[in-house]
């Protein structure tokens, strides 16, 4: 069974949902005159784990991915929830660095630990669940055609980055380091999530890749975007791996996953009152769709993941990790 | 790595925590004069699933054993989260049952789910996750002296049902039915749980056995706990099972675990008050550790699980289960 087809199974049977339907990058209720936003990931190390990655990495990021998703809801996070599946040959240092990672994000990020539940399993398992508050909520489906789309950071050191390991690209250091940094210990948008939620119409957080979370965001708005590709945000180590392996560094940076950069539309007035670093890389307009122009030459963009880019790897976006 | 160990290794890493410890049957921090709770219980097949279980029945009870945690808050619940781990050659019929149960539990419970996530794992996984809300927040740390013991419902079914499932035992089908209820479809006691948040002192689920949830309220309150044994509600179906495999009743419901009665202490004076069915068991005084007399006979309660009393069946309580 596919992904999709597990969803929809699913959501044949969950008649009852929150104050926002299932689908956008968190779940929320109103309590009082607050939203609380919930939200869960799970990371599997077969799928989800490079192997390049340590356990201190895999515990940070297990709280980075959820608190991501609260962030991008224009929430601050307030609580964090965990359950382990350890399998039974798992070396106690392993363990300890995921512990060591999560509590260093929950420092990081200055959220609490509220619950936590450990169980054996047949491979490494970290459920993460991450909680948030927020009095105006941000979702994917708040996209008003006259909107500006930004994005915060830059895009595409991660799959970069990935591509440099799974090929055992031998590239300097000073191109290696700031990829690698991307790829391994990548950091949700906190503080800009919150910021946004009192201006942005919409957004949603670098998770499967831009060009995917570009087409979420037409779709569930009902709108059509237009991106700039010499607007994206691409930097130079990035595009140098792209060059080196032959690929457009555009399309690399659209299809790279889990840069946990904000991607949001605000109206065009309010940019200038948005008190973060961002890059205005398109605009919403009425229609559908997502296009981009290159080079004065405008076409649909082609929802990318990795597998149209890497040749020679076979496999899901996930299983590229092993 | 022992559970324990497991547990200690990242308490040791974890030292922003909510507003109550870890430790308690949910965490909770704080929102405005509310208590919000949150608890997280993972479910792996494997180990925690009984093969004579339908599918309906492992995702209801997914719900139950979370909803059951918030309610031994004091809290009502107010939101359901999940996380699938699913193993590629699960059919799509037993996923349909398990988004069936917990579609089900959703309804029964009127609880929204606020978010899911869906994965390929090893073994059929289900992290479950309920939110809840109180004024004020039932612990296992608020037990008092003079307080008097209660449960609701009745203890032992579970395990009675469990053992006659794993021997085989040939009884009536007026017996088998009510404990293979408790085993297979057993509910969590939320309109209890909001009831006793006014007035109990402490309040814990019965998830591990009645003796050893015992032995956390008195430890983890400073108190003494005092039982009497002829006052515990053990039904007749129970006490027959233990009979016929040579048991002691008594011994058997103390040791029966994921029954989800609420066990809590409450001021003598204000009992009358409480608008719920349940039983005295027993007494709170000064001291330590938990008695238990029995025919005029007191002695310490040993802290019982179902290993203890299980002739001929090897393994952990989880194990049992296959």
């Amino acid at each position: 069974m596919r992904e999709s087809e597990i969803i929809s199974l699913f959501l044949r049977h969950l008649k009852r949902q929150g104050g926002l339907p299932l689908g956008d990058d968190a779940g929320a209720i109103k309590l009082g005159d607050e939203w609380l936003v919930a939200t869960n990931d799970m990371l599997v190390r077969k799928t989800d784990v490079p192997e390049v990655m340590t356990p201190e990495q895999v515990g940070f990021k297990a709280v980075t991915m959820n608190v991501s998703d609260v962030a991008a809801m224009g929430a601050k996070p307030v609580g964090f929830l965990f359950s382990l599946g350890v399998p039974e040959n798992l070396s106690g240092e392993y363990l300890e660095g995921i512990a060591k990672g999560i509590g260093e994000a929950i420092e990081f990020y200055g959220v609490p630990v509220l619950s936590a539940d450990t169980n054996e399993a047949d491979d490494l398992i970290i459920d993460g669940i991450a909680l948030g508050r927020t009095k105006r909520l941000l979702t994917r489906s708040g996209a008003r055609p006259g909107d500006l789309v930004c994005v915060t950071g830059d895009l595409g050191r991660a799959l970069a980055g990935l591509l440099v390991w799974k090929h055992g690209l031998d590239v300097p250091e000073k191109i290696r380091e700031p990829l690698y940094e991307k790829l391994l210990e990548p950091r949700a948008r906190v503080e800009e999530g919150t910021k946004l939620s009192k201006l942005a119409n919409a957004a949603i957080d670098v998770s499967d890749g831009p060009s995917k979370e570009l087409h979420l965001l037409a779709r569930m708005s009902g709108v059509r975007i237009e991106v700039e590709a010499q607007k994206l945000p691409v930097r130079e180590e990035a595009r140098e791996v792209a060059k080196a392996l032959g690929l457009d560094p555009i399309e690399m940076a659209l299809a790279s996953g889990e840069e946990f950069e904000l991607i949001f539309t605000i109206p065009e007035n309010l940019l200038e009152e948005l008190p973060i670093r961002c890059t205005v890389i398109g605009r919403v307009l009425e229609g559908a769709g997502v296009y981009i122009t290159t080079d004065g030459k405008r076409r649909e963009m082609p929802v990318l993941g990795w597998e149209h880019l890497n040749r020679g790897v076979k496999g899901t976006y996930r299983e590229m990790f092993r």
